[in-house]
Protein backbone atom coordinates (compact mmCIF):
# COMPACT_ATOMS: atom_id res chain seq x y z
CA UNK A 1 0.00 0.00 0.00
CA UNK A 2 1.54 3.54 -1.06
CA UNK A 3 -0.74 5.64 0.92
CA UNK A 4 -0.25 7.02 4.31
CA UNK A 5 -3.05 6.92 7.35
CA UNK A 6 -3.13 9.86 9.70
CA UNK A 7 -4.81 9.84 13.03
CA UNK A 8 -6.02 12.61 15.06
CA UNK A 9 -6.90 11.81 18.46
CA UNK A 10 -8.19 13.78 21.65
CA UNK A 11 -10.67 14.06 24.25
CA UNK A 12 -14.12 16.04 24.16
CA UNK A 13 -13.80 19.16 23.00
CA UNK A 14 -10.25 19.04 21.67
CA UNK A 15 -10.63 20.12 18.78
CA UNK A 16 -10.47 17.44 16.55
CA UNK A 17 -13.72 18.11 13.89
CA UNK A 18 -12.44 21.72 13.15
CA UNK A 19 -8.59 20.97 13.24
CA UNK A 20 -9.06 17.93 10.49
CA UNK A 21 -11.21 19.64 8.37
CA UNK A 22 -8.43 22.74 8.25
CA UNK A 23 -5.81 20.41 7.96
CA UNK A 24 -7.65 18.19 4.97
CA UNK A 25 -7.63 21.68 3.09
CA UNK A 26 -3.71 22.40 3.57
CA UNK A 27 -2.96 19.06 2.50
CA UNK A 28 -4.82 19.16 -0.44
CA UNK A 29 -3.71 22.74 -1.10
CA UNK A 30 0.22 21.26 -1.00
CA UNK A 31 -1.16 18.93 -4.13
CA UNK A 32 -1.82 15.95 -1.56
CA UNK A 33 -5.03 13.75 -2.59
CA UNK A 34 -7.18 13.52 1.11
CA UNK A 35 -9.65 11.09 2.21
CA UNK A 36 -10.95 13.00 5.11
CA UNK A 37 -12.86 10.03 7.67
CA UNK A 38 -13.91 9.47 11.42
CA UNK A 39 -14.58 6.78 14.18
CA UNK A 40 -16.26 5.06 14.73
CA UNK A 41 -18.14 5.03 11.58
CA UNK A 42 -16.55 5.76 8.39
CA UNK A 43 -18.64 2.91 6.38
CA UNK A 44 -21.98 1.86 6.49
CA UNK A 45 -21.49 -1.27 8.72
CA UNK A 46 -19.52 0.56 10.92
CA UNK A 47 -22.08 3.60 10.99
CA UNK A 48 -24.85 1.46 12.07
CA UNK A 49 -22.17 -0.10 14.93
CA UNK A 50 -21.85 3.60 15.50
CA UNK A 51 -25.91 4.15 16.12
CA UNK A 52 -25.74 0.70 18.27
CA UNK A 53 -22.61 1.86 20.55
CA UNK A 54 -22.79 5.42 21.22
CA UNK A 55 -26.82 5.55 21.21
CA UNK A 56 -26.92 3.86 24.83
CA UNK A 57 -25.38 2.06 27.13
CA UNK A 58 -26.86 -1.73 26.55
CA UNK A 59 -24.50 -3.28 29.76
CA UNK A 60 -22.03 -5.13 27.61
CA UNK A 61 -18.85 -5.81 29.49
CA UNK A 62 -15.65 -4.30 29.01
CA UNK A 63 -14.12 -6.13 26.54
CA UNK A 64 -16.93 -6.88 24.95
CA UNK A 65 -17.46 -3.02 24.48
CA UNK A 66 -14.19 -2.92 23.27
CA UNK A 67 -14.29 -5.82 20.57
CA UNK A 68 -17.37 -4.29 18.99
CA UNK A 69 -15.54 -1.04 18.97
CA UNK A 70 -12.92 -2.91 16.98
CA UNK A 71 -15.51 -4.55 14.79
CA UNK A 72 -16.54 -1.15 13.72
CA UNK A 73 -13.26 -0.03 12.99
CA UNK A 74 -12.41 -3.38 11.27
CA UNK A 75 -15.82 -2.64 8.85
CA UNK A 76 -13.85 1.08 8.18
CA UNK A 77 -10.47 -0.60 7.55
CA UNK A 78 -12.10 -2.74 4.95
CA UNK A 79 -14.55 -0.94 3.36
CA UNK A 80 -13.03 2.77 3.20
CA UNK A 81 -9.65 2.64 4.52
CA UNK A 82 -7.57 -0.08 3.31
CA UNK A 83 -8.84 1.07 -0.35
CA UNK A 84 -7.68 4.57 0.09
CA UNK A 85 -4.67 3.52 1.17
CA UNK A 86 -3.81 1.25 -1.71
CA UNK A 87 -4.32 4.01 -4.44
CA UNK A 88 -2.11 6.25 -2.52
CA UNK A 89 -4.53 8.40 -0.90
CA UNK A 90 -3.19 10.06 2.34
CA UNK A 91 -6.15 9.18 4.61
CA UNK A 92 -6.78 11.16 7.15
CA UNK A 93 -8.64 9.83 10.41
CA UNK A 94 -10.72 11.08 13.13
CA UNK A 95 -10.00 9.10 15.98
CA UNK A 96 -8.61 5.19 15.48
CA UNK A 97 -7.18 2.94 17.86
CA UNK A 98 -5.99 5.38 20.44
CA UNK A 99 -9.80 6.21 21.28
CA UNK A 100 -10.52 2.33 22.43
CA UNK A 101 -7.07 2.12 24.87
CA UNK A 102 -8.13 5.60 26.20
CA UNK A 103 -12.24 5.67 26.57
CA UNK A 104 -12.41 2.05 27.37
CA UNK A 105 -8.86 0.99 28.68
CA UNK A 106 -8.24 4.05 30.78
CA UNK A 107 -10.96 5.91 30.91
CA UNK A 108 -13.62 2.67 31.99
CA UNK A 109 -11.37 -0.22 33.06
CA UNK A 110 -9.49 2.81 34.61
CA UNK A 111 -6.23 1.36 32.93
CA UNK A 112 -6.95 -2.20 34.08
CA UNK A 113 -3.30 -4.20 32.93
CA UNK A 114 -5.94 -7.06 31.58
CA UNK A 115 -8.50 -4.57 29.34
CA UNK A 116 -4.82 -2.86 27.85
CA UNK A 117 -3.51 -5.99 27.19
CA UNK A 118 -6.76 -7.24 25.54
CA UNK A 119 -7.13 -4.27 23.62
CA UNK A 120 -3.49 -4.58 22.07
CA UNK A 121 -4.28 -8.10 20.75
CA UNK A 122 -7.06 -6.18 19.27
CA UNK A 123 -5.17 -3.78 17.91
CA UNK A 124 -2.37 -6.54 16.35
CA UNK A 125 -5.25 -8.23 14.14
CA UNK A 126 -5.70 -5.18 12.14
CA UNK A 127 -3.50 -4.95 8.86
CA UNK A 128 -2.68 -1.05 9.17
CA UNK A 129 -0.98 1.03 11.32
CA UNK A 130 -1.27 4.84 11.60
CA UNK A 131 2.41 6.27 10.44
CA UNK A 132 1.19 9.54 12.47
CA UNK A 133 -0.89 10.48 15.24
CA UNK A 134 -1.63 13.75 16.06
CA UNK A 135 -3.25 14.03 20.09
CA UNK A 136 -4.47 16.84 20.17
CA UNK A 137 -4.31 17.87 24.19
CA UNK A 138 -6.35 20.82 25.89
CA UNK A 139 -7.17 21.40 29.75
CA UNK A 140 -10.48 19.56 30.64
CA UNK A 141 -12.28 22.93 31.59
CA UNK A 142 -10.66 24.15 27.90
CA UNK A 143 -12.57 21.05 26.46
CA UNK A 144 -16.02 21.28 28.35
CA UNK A 145 -16.39 25.55 27.63
CA UNK A 146 -15.43 24.21 23.61
CA UNK A 147 -18.20 21.32 24.13
CA UNK A 148 -20.55 23.52 25.53
CA UNK A 149 -20.60 26.07 22.88
CA UNK A 150 -20.85 23.72 20.17
CA UNK A 151 -24.42 22.59 21.79
CA UNK A 152 -24.58 19.38 20.05
CA UNK A 153 -26.52 16.47 21.50
CA UNK A 154 -23.56 14.47 23.92
CA UNK A 155 -23.28 11.10 23.17
CA UNK A 156 -22.98 8.37 25.99
CA UNK A 157 -19.32 8.93 26.54
CA UNK A 158 -19.72 13.03 27.04
CA UNK A 159 -22.03 12.32 29.57
CA UNK A 160 -19.60 10.42 31.78
CA UNK A 161 -18.25 12.22 34.82
CA UNK A 162 -15.66 14.13 35.38
CA UNK A 163 -12.76 11.95 36.55
CA UNK A 164 -13.37 9.64 33.80
CA UNK A 165 -12.47 12.72 31.56
CA UNK A 166 -9.68 12.96 33.55
CA UNK A 167 -8.83 8.90 33.16
CA UNK A 168 -8.83 9.54 28.61
CA UNK A 169 -6.64 12.68 28.94
CA UNK A 170 -4.17 11.33 31.24
CA UNK A 171 -4.40 7.82 29.50
CA UNK A 172 -3.69 9.63 26.01
CA UNK A 173 -0.61 11.24 27.50
CA UNK A 174 0.57 7.37 28.48
CA UNK A 175 -0.18 6.30 25.24
CA UNK A 176 1.86 9.39 23.17
CA UNK A 177 5.07 8.84 25.75
CA UNK A 178 4.98 5.06 25.19
CA UNK A 179 5.19 5.41 20.89
CA UNK A 180 7.03 8.74 20.70
CA UNK A 181 8.24 7.50 16.88
CA UNK A 182 4.24 7.79 15.88
CA UNK A 183 2.64 10.01 18.45
CA UNK A 184 2.91 13.62 18.13
CA UNK A 185 1.46 15.35 21.59
CA UNK A 186 -0.34 19.02 20.40
CA UNK A 187 -1.22 21.43 22.97
CA UNK A 188 -4.56 22.51 21.87
CA UNK A 189 -5.49 25.22 23.70
CA UNK A 190 -4.06 27.66 21.70
CA UNK A 191 -6.12 29.96 18.86
CA UNK A 192 -7.08 27.88 16.14
CA UNK A 193 -4.76 28.91 13.75
CA UNK A 194 -1.33 28.19 15.78
CA UNK A 195 -2.42 24.88 16.58
CA UNK A 196 -3.17 24.19 12.75
CA UNK A 197 0.31 25.18 12.15
CA UNK A 198 1.81 22.47 14.45
CA UNK A 199 -0.37 19.61 12.88
CA UNK A 200 0.75 21.33 9.41
CA UNK A 201 4.15 21.11 10.36
CA UNK A 202 4.09 17.40 12.02
CA UNK A 203 2.39 15.95 8.44
CA UNK A 204 5.09 18.21 6.03
CA UNK A 205 7.64 16.25 8.07
CA UNK A 206 6.16 12.78 7.85
CA UNK A 207 5.94 13.80 3.99
CA UNK A 208 9.17 15.06 3.87
CA UNK A 209 11.33 12.61 5.82
CA UNK A 210 8.85 9.12 6.00
CA UNK A 211 8.10 7.66 9.61
CA UNK A 212 10.26 7.55 12.08
CA UNK A 213 11.28 4.14 13.27
CA UNK A 214 10.16 2.50 16.36
CA UNK A 215 12.80 3.20 18.61
CA UNK A 216 14.34 6.70 17.06
CA UNK A 217 14.86 9.90 19.17
CA UNK A 218 11.53 11.53 19.46
CA UNK A 219 10.92 15.16 18.84
CA UNK A 220 9.89 16.60 21.87
CA UNK A 221 6.30 18.09 22.70
CA UNK A 222 5.19 20.24 19.62
CA UNK B 1 -12.64 -22.93 37.37
CA UNK B 2 -14.35 -26.38 38.05
CA UNK B 3 -17.21 -26.37 36.02
CA UNK B 4 -17.30 -27.66 32.12
CA UNK B 5 -18.72 -26.19 28.75
CA UNK B 6 -20.40 -27.95 26.62
CA UNK B 7 -21.38 -26.55 23.68
CA UNK B 8 -24.23 -28.03 20.89
CA UNK B 9 -23.52 -27.07 16.95
CA UNK B 10 -25.26 -27.73 14.01
CA UNK B 11 -27.01 -25.97 10.83
CA UNK B 12 -30.67 -24.88 10.37
CA UNK B 13 -33.10 -27.22 11.85
CA UNK B 14 -30.47 -29.86 12.73
CA UNK B 15 -32.67 -29.96 16.19
CA UNK B 16 -30.55 -28.00 18.64
CA UNK B 17 -32.88 -26.46 20.68
CA UNK B 18 -34.94 -29.80 21.46
CA UNK B 19 -31.99 -31.80 22.09
CA UNK B 20 -30.31 -29.34 24.50
CA UNK B 21 -33.56 -29.46 26.41
CA UNK B 22 -33.65 -32.57 27.06
CA UNK B 23 -30.10 -33.09 27.57
CA UNK B 24 -30.59 -30.46 30.43
CA UNK B 25 -32.96 -32.04 32.50
CA UNK B 26 -31.48 -35.58 31.71
CA UNK B 27 -27.94 -34.19 33.29
CA UNK B 28 -30.09 -32.61 36.01
CA UNK B 29 -31.61 -36.27 36.41
CA UNK B 30 -28.05 -37.81 36.88
CA UNK B 31 -27.24 -34.87 39.56
CA UNK B 32 -25.36 -31.64 37.69
CA UNK B 33 -26.18 -28.19 37.86
CA UNK B 34 -27.01 -27.69 34.08
CA UNK B 35 -26.86 -23.84 33.10
CA UNK B 36 -28.55 -23.87 29.75
CA UNK B 37 -27.72 -20.88 27.41
CA UNK B 38 -27.35 -19.95 23.90
CA UNK B 39 -25.31 -17.87 21.17
CA UNK B 40 -25.94 -15.05 19.43
CA UNK B 41 -26.60 -13.28 23.13
CA UNK B 42 -27.62 -15.41 26.72
CA UNK B 43 -26.06 -12.01 28.69
CA UNK B 44 -28.02 -8.55 28.50
CA UNK B 45 -25.62 -6.71 26.18
CA UNK B 46 -24.90 -9.81 23.87
CA UNK B 47 -28.77 -9.87 23.19
CA UNK B 48 -29.13 -6.87 22.03
CA UNK B 49 -26.13 -7.29 20.11
CA UNK B 50 -27.97 -10.51 18.76
CA UNK B 51 -30.76 -8.36 17.36
CA UNK B 52 -28.41 -5.86 15.82
CA UNK B 53 -26.97 -8.77 14.01
CA UNK B 54 -29.69 -10.73 12.52
CA UNK B 55 -32.22 -8.23 12.17
CA UNK B 56 -30.60 -7.14 8.64
CA UNK B 57 -28.13 -7.44 6.80
CA UNK B 58 -25.90 -3.84 7.55
CA UNK B 59 -23.65 -4.51 4.60
CA UNK B 60 -20.65 -5.19 7.48
CA UNK B 61 -16.99 -6.98 5.87
CA UNK B 62 -16.78 -10.59 6.65
CA UNK B 63 -13.85 -9.70 9.20
CA UNK B 64 -16.08 -7.31 11.14
CA UNK B 65 -19.24 -9.33 11.19
CA UNK B 66 -17.58 -12.32 12.49
CA UNK B 67 -15.98 -9.65 15.02
CA UNK B 68 -18.97 -8.18 16.00
CA UNK B 69 -20.42 -11.83 16.80
CA UNK B 70 -17.11 -12.40 19.00
CA UNK B 71 -18.29 -9.09 20.61
CA UNK B 72 -21.20 -10.61 21.56
CA UNK B 73 -19.77 -14.24 22.42
CA UNK B 74 -17.13 -12.40 25.30
CA UNK B 75 -20.12 -10.16 26.71
CA UNK B 76 -21.72 -13.93 27.35
CA UNK B 77 -18.43 -15.45 28.10
CA UNK B 78 -17.86 -12.39 30.74
CA UNK B 79 -21.54 -12.11 32.25
CA UNK B 80 -22.82 -15.84 32.16
CA UNK B 81 -20.73 -17.92 31.19
CA UNK B 82 -17.49 -17.69 33.44
CA UNK B 83 -19.60 -17.06 36.76
CA UNK B 84 -21.08 -20.10 35.79
CA UNK B 85 -18.21 -22.47 35.22
CA UNK B 86 -16.09 -20.78 38.56
CA UNK B 87 -19.39 -22.29 40.95
CA UNK B 88 -19.18 -25.26 39.55
CA UNK B 89 -21.74 -25.96 37.35
CA UNK B 90 -21.95 -27.66 33.29
CA UNK B 91 -22.99 -24.70 30.80
CA UNK B 92 -24.44 -26.19 28.31
CA UNK B 93 -24.39 -23.70 25.44
CA UNK B 94 -26.72 -23.98 22.25
CA UNK B 95 -24.00 -22.74 19.88
CA UNK B 96 -20.57 -20.65 20.41
CA UNK B 97 -17.52 -20.06 18.14
CA UNK B 98 -18.07 -23.18 15.76
CA UNK B 99 -20.84 -21.37 14.78
CA UNK B 100 -18.70 -18.57 13.43
CA UNK B 101 -16.71 -20.60 11.83
CA UNK B 102 -19.31 -22.46 9.86
CA UNK B 103 -21.63 -19.63 8.79
CA UNK B 104 -18.94 -16.53 8.47
CA UNK B 105 -16.20 -18.70 7.45
CA UNK B 106 -17.16 -21.72 5.46
CA UNK B 107 -20.47 -20.40 4.83
CA UNK B 108 -20.04 -16.36 3.86
CA UNK B 109 -16.30 -16.50 3.39
CA UNK B 110 -16.42 -19.77 1.37
CA UNK B 111 -13.77 -21.13 3.88
CA UNK B 112 -11.33 -18.20 2.77
CA UNK B 113 -8.14 -19.17 4.80
CA UNK B 114 -7.65 -15.45 5.45
CA UNK B 115 -10.85 -15.32 7.09
CA UNK B 116 -10.80 -18.73 9.08
CA UNK B 117 -7.11 -17.38 10.62
CA UNK B 118 -8.58 -14.40 11.29
CA UNK B 119 -11.61 -16.39 13.20
CA UNK B 120 -9.25 -18.38 14.54
CA UNK B 121 -6.96 -15.85 16.73
CA UNK B 122 -10.73 -14.26 17.61
CA UNK B 123 -11.11 -17.73 19.24
CA UNK B 124 -7.33 -17.96 20.63
CA UNK B 125 -8.45 -13.80 22.77
CA UNK B 126 -11.33 -16.30 24.45
CA UNK B 127 -10.42 -17.45 27.88
CA UNK B 128 -12.72 -20.90 28.04
CA UNK B 129 -13.19 -23.76 25.77
CA UNK B 130 -15.45 -26.22 25.37
CA UNK B 131 -14.90 -29.48 26.56
CA UNK B 132 -16.95 -31.16 24.40
CA UNK B 133 -18.64 -30.29 21.52
CA UNK B 134 -21.66 -32.12 20.23
CA UNK B 135 -22.35 -31.36 16.49
CA UNK B 136 -25.94 -32.23 15.20
CA UNK B 137 -25.29 -33.17 11.76
CA UNK B 138 -28.96 -33.82 9.34
CA UNK B 139 -29.13 -33.85 5.80
CA UNK B 140 -30.18 -30.59 4.62
CA UNK B 141 -33.66 -32.02 3.28
CA UNK B 142 -34.86 -32.75 6.33
CA UNK B 143 -33.41 -29.28 8.33
CA UNK B 144 -35.54 -27.59 5.40
CA UNK B 145 -38.40 -29.93 6.95
CA UNK B 146 -37.87 -29.03 10.35
CA UNK B 147 -37.80 -25.53 10.04
CA UNK B 148 -40.90 -25.56 8.16
CA UNK B 149 -42.89 -27.01 10.51
CA UNK B 150 -41.49 -25.03 13.10
CA UNK B 151 -42.78 -22.08 11.18
CA UNK B 152 -41.03 -18.97 13.06
CA UNK B 153 -39.81 -16.01 11.55
CA UNK B 154 -36.64 -16.97 9.57
CA UNK B 155 -33.43 -14.75 11.02
CA UNK B 156 -30.88 -13.38 8.22
CA UNK B 157 -29.30 -16.73 7.68
CA UNK B 158 -31.63 -18.75 7.53
CA UNK B 159 -32.97 -16.60 4.85
CA UNK B 160 -29.71 -17.74 2.44
CA UNK B 161 -29.86 -19.78 -0.63
CA UNK B 162 -28.84 -23.76 -0.60
CA UNK B 163 -25.69 -23.86 -1.59
CA UNK B 164 -25.05 -21.41 1.31
CA UNK B 165 -25.97 -24.17 3.97
CA UNK B 166 -24.53 -26.63 2.67
CA UNK B 167 -20.99 -24.77 2.47
CA UNK B 168 -22.38 -24.77 6.33
CA UNK B 169 -22.61 -28.31 6.81
CA UNK B 170 -19.45 -29.27 5.29
CA UNK B 171 -17.76 -26.68 7.37
CA UNK B 172 -18.79 -27.97 10.74
CA UNK B 173 -17.82 -31.60 9.04
CA UNK B 174 -14.47 -30.24 8.67
CA UNK B 175 -14.33 -28.59 12.24
CA UNK B 176 -14.95 -32.28 13.60
CA UNK B 177 -12.73 -34.00 11.59
CA UNK B 178 -9.95 -31.16 12.31
CA UNK B 179 -10.87 -31.18 16.33
CA UNK B 180 -11.59 -35.21 17.18
CA UNK B 181 -10.73 -34.73 20.47
CA UNK B 182 -13.10 -31.97 21.23
CA UNK B 183 -15.86 -32.73 18.60
CA UNK B 184 -18.48 -35.56 18.13
CA UNK B 185 -20.74 -35.60 15.11
CA UNK B 186 -24.01 -36.87 16.37
CA UNK B 187 -26.40 -38.36 13.52
CA UNK B 188 -29.45 -36.82 13.78
CA UNK B 189 -31.30 -37.11 11.40
CA UNK B 190 -33.50 -40.41 13.70
CA UNK B 191 -36.29 -39.97 15.67
CA UNK B 192 -35.51 -37.66 18.57
CA UNK B 193 -34.83 -40.46 21.22
CA UNK B 194 -32.28 -42.40 19.21
CA UNK B 195 -30.38 -38.79 19.03
CA UNK B 196 -30.88 -38.10 22.43
CA UNK B 197 -29.27 -41.46 23.91
CA UNK B 198 -26.06 -40.33 21.72
CA UNK B 199 -25.76 -37.02 22.95
CA UNK B 200 -26.33 -38.26 26.84
CA UNK B 201 -23.43 -40.99 26.42
CA UNK B 202 -21.33 -37.98 25.41
CA UNK B 203 -21.66 -35.73 27.96
CA UNK B 204 -21.16 -39.44 30.30
CA UNK B 205 -18.06 -40.18 29.22
CA UNK B 206 -16.79 -36.61 29.46
CA UNK B 207 -18.03 -36.58 33.10
CA UNK B 208 -16.37 -40.11 33.39
CA UNK B 209 -13.01 -39.95 31.70
CA UNK B 210 -13.16 -35.93 31.31
CA UNK B 211 -11.52 -34.16 28.36
CA UNK B 212 -10.05 -36.10 25.62
CA UNK B 213 -6.47 -34.50 25.23
CA UNK B 214 -5.88 -33.01 21.42
CA UNK B 215 -3.95 -34.96 19.71
CA UNK B 216 -5.45 -38.35 21.50
CA UNK B 217 -7.12 -41.28 19.63
CA UNK B 218 -10.82 -39.94 18.40
CA UNK B 219 -13.97 -42.48 18.44
CA UNK B 220 -15.58 -42.70 15.30
CA UNK B 221 -19.22 -41.13 14.03
CA UNK B 222 -21.32 -41.92 16.88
Amino acid sequence: MSGLLVTIEGGEGAGKTTQSALLAAALEQLGCSVLRTREPGGAPGAEALRGFLLGRDHGLSLRAEAMAHFAARIDHVDSTIKPALASGRLVLCDRFTDSTLAYQGYGLARGDPAVLDFIARLTALLDVRPALTLMLDVRRAEGRRRVRLRGQDDDRYERLDEAFHERVAAGYRTIAAADPARCRLIAAGDPVEAVQRRMVAAVQALLRDGPLQEGAAAPGRQ
